[in-house]
């Protein structure tokens, strides 16, 4: 087995390009911690396409200083120069509460203030947040990634914000990037439904599986009543992934998938064949995500997809999915499920 | 004042046909009890739209037994006839609680434990509603509406129900309706994405804005810290509104809007523009709606609704609809605004 890992390694080291050469994704880590950088990068990361800023504000009694922030931002942007790193915004609230921040009690916090929404009305540490990632900018490239956004005149705000955050530094002068990328999660049904919108006003798009199943399914997936509803491969889940992509490709704009469904190797072939340009997930799947996509053509992924979309139950699709995969790969497929 | 209210009453008596008598719309009324079909019916309602079911099962520690369930159906069925009676099976859970059900504790309860979810797990009290629906049935003109439905296999789970209960019905040679229509409440976005499959396996479809926005949108209505963002007139909300009334339509089945969307006015030329059959509302809202719907022509609400569809604010879009009917309707539009 372990012989089999270290192959697996192997392809850590490798692009992402289908075997037919048509096609390359990015493959790209998520991570929580700062600490985490070496294994998304000894496992073949091509960049860091999601880091959570949550870590900073959690778990303590006081809010991280911008010095702090820029620190810890700045130290992961020069480990992966000059690979992309996205750093999320602020997604506070939901589930995740900080002390020092005073949040409302809620009824259901996953439809309350959190987020871009806490974000924006409280500017104040927003903008010291805003202040570190922009002057950590100088030293990688970055991308800045927004949370949660449901319409544009909240993308607009948020424009305004990082352009008097810009002003400050530079009447301050201090160095920033200059050329960090904005994009936002697409997790939100309404962003979905005005996706040709927004893509007119950011450079990307990633698409948040977790929360944008959970809202579109309107179902809670740690709650143990509902969750045998929560299905990463509901027929309106492709749909509205597919729906995504194309208004993304409308806008010439690159697309990523950062939810936890980028890194299941079953998804691999239909993500492809959906078009997305970026995946990012744990660092352990890279090594058999890659190597899956260099073990397939582009043609096969469209076939499959298209197959796909003729079914509407989410079981006959994810069935059909793992039985593709455990014969096309019945080695690989079958050690995965037994790590 | 009062003169200006008995002349709006005749309106409630109209059909509500268009201007150019090229569209016929039904106007109904939503009740909660049944005291409120009086009203329903004086303010013009063509039928309820949407009769909800949950004031039977809540404050008193029993479930209502089948018995009493007929009688309160058969009532409203009988004093209706032959005007349609839409009774929507129990949506309970989320903020509504019955003492009788002991239903869990949840975190995001509106993202949980309810409507058709709950029915489907406590099938004894689910079948026993809708063995008091299918048997008042008999007394007037029936239609079934299913709550939250979210994907294919809950409907069919439901339609398998269904069957068992008519079966066990005809075995007691117990009488019950024949030709119950079968409807779903379209209010979880994952709905809207297959609405086109979901049109085929039933006879209507109804509108629920409230919970849809909500869903659509991740806000909490009820959350004093991010109602601000709750609109209805969203263009991702429009624009998931034709979507479902398109499939509606390829399906060439009904479709109702039954969300308190339908009930104001300055919403009914887009509503109309939309192509919606049926608007279900507060009853007293009815007499200006039809008011409103008898003064325009078809034309004027295409116009207006292809307007609307170019604008990306839902404030612009707001406003926009809002001064035209101001303008329109000055006398009738300032009047109800201070009521
Ligand atoms: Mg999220
Ligand atoms: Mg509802």
């Amino acid at each position: 087995y372990k012989k089999y890992q270290q192959s697996l390694m192997t392809y850590g080291r490798l692009p992402a390009v289908t075997r037919d050469g048509s096609r390359s994704v990015r493959i790209s880590a998520n991570i929580e911690l700062v600490d985490e950088i070496d294994i998304a990068y000894s496992h073949g990361a091509e960049g860091i396409g999601l880091f959570r800023t949550e870590y900073l504000f959690l778990g303590r009694p006081d809010l991280p200083s911008e010095e702090e922030q820029f620190q810890a931002y700045r130290h992961v942007l020069e480990h992966h120069a000059p690979k992309p790193v996205t750093i999320r915004t602020l997604d506070i609230g939901g589930d995740k509460i900080a002390v020092s921040l005073d949040t409302p009690h809620e009824t259901n916090p996953a439809l309350g203030f959190r987020a871009i929404r806490l974000c924006l009305s409280r500017t104040d540490l927003f903008k010291t947040q805003l202040r570190a990632i922009y002057r950590a900018a100088v030293y990688g490239n970055c991308k800045l990634l927004i949370p949660m956004i449901s319409c544009l005149p909240e993308l607009f705000a948020t424009k305004k914000l990082l352009e008097t955050v810009k002003e400050e530094l530079r009447s301050e002068g201090l160095s920033y990037g200059n050329d960090v990328k904005l994009g936002i999660l697409v997790e939100v049904p309404s962003a979905v439904a005005i996706a040709d919108l927004l893509a007119k006003e950011v450079d990307f798009f990633s698409i948040g599986t977790n929360d944008l199943i959970q809202y579109a399914l309107a179902i809670d997936r740690v709650n143990e009543h509902v969750n045998y509803l929560y299905d990463t491969l509901h027929p309106a889940i492709l749909r509205l992934i597919r729906q995504i992509v194309s208004a993304g490709q409308a806008g010439g704009i690159h697309v990523a998938m950062c939810g936890e469904m980028a890194g299941d190797p079953v998804n691999t072939p239909i993500l492809l064949g959906l078009g997305l340009d970026e995946l990012s997930m744990n660092a352990l799947a890279i090594p058999l995500v890659k190597k899956l996509i260099r073990s397939i053509s582009m043609d096969e992924c469209r076939e499959l997809t298209w197959q796909a979309f003729q079914m509407s139950d989410a079981r006959e699709i994810h069935g059909f999915l793992e039985s593709w995969i455990r014969k096309r790969f019945p080695k690989d497929y079958f050690i995965d499920q037994n790590q």
